[in-house]
């Protein structure tokens, strides 16, 4: 994904992931797969990003390993979807870090709320992204859910290889 | 630090996050700064940066209250170096992850070793970027050790607001 410099190949682990994911798009696109919005229109009304940017982000996004193409039927015709690989499901934590770290070091908006990182399996709210802060246990794709105060509702996360029911709601 | 459209207005905290950390030269930065190599020459040698393109993103890192500026004396003139905030500092869980992340799924370079992320507090190496691994404590910059065996070095890190002494290893 060559926004800048090819990092692809440096020694330091932490630059190559920003290779793949230093550019924002690429981890709200994992942010809203996770969230089983992998529709092409639900991710373009969703990021209000420009059709183009859009599907070049997401073919590179499958050569990167971090996205899969599922089929699925809408309107009699079979369509493509993107669901999340396991690369993708474990950035996780850090999606939640950034949500974490993000209500603490960025102005919260008039209108915005709190986004609630609910812990399906104790079935508390985690202040930390990667460990739960109510139960101890790790935290993985299958047992969160989402809960954006914002919006009113709440989004259980799919796993990887997932497309999610289809909602007409942006993430 | 406008790349793309301003996200520092979104509902989302996560989508704000990335709006000051997008670019991955900001968290590269944090990496190094977090390690002790806080001097511009330090930086620029480390990543590889034009100075112009490095000038502009301390200048925008100090004004979103990830940086802070300290004098340090040298050749007998006092310069300006960098320190983290404690708003970077909080970084480290998800640096620590992506250092993970990239070890798990990007190919490591034929030169490449592994990078261990030593917890000082019990003297193990951990597996996860925010919860020791070995312990169960949750990770502070104070208590991190970060192990580049390619490099042969260890960096012990520094906490936020100090410079770190000089060091003319790049990180």
């Amino acid at each position: 994904m060559p926004l800048r410099s090819d990092w692809s190949t440096e020694l330091c682990p932490i630059r190559r992931s920003l290779d793949v994911l230093g550019d924002g798009w690429v981890l709200l696109i994992v942010r809203d797969v996770l969230q089983g919005y992998g529709r092409f229109d639900q991710l373009r009304d969703s990021l209000g990003i420009s059709e183009a940017v859009l599907s070049r982000r997401l073919r590179a996004m499958v050569e990167a390993g971090l996205l899969t193409r599922v089929d699925y039927v809408s309107g009699g015709r079979t369509r493509q979807g993107y669901a999340a690989t396991e690369a993708a499901a474990e950035l996780l934590p850090i999606l939640q870090q950034l949500a974490v770290w993000g209500e603490r070091h960025t102005a919260t908006p008039e209108a915005g709320g709190h986004m609630a990182l609910i812990h399906d399996r104790c079935g508390q709210e985690t202040t930390q992204g990667q460990v739960c802060s109510a139960c101890g246990e790790v935290l993985v794709v299958e047992e969160m859910t989402w809960d954006k105060t914002w919006r009113g509702r709440q989004a259980k996360l799919v796993p990887a290889g997932v497309l999610g029911d289809p909602d007409p709601d942006p993430a």
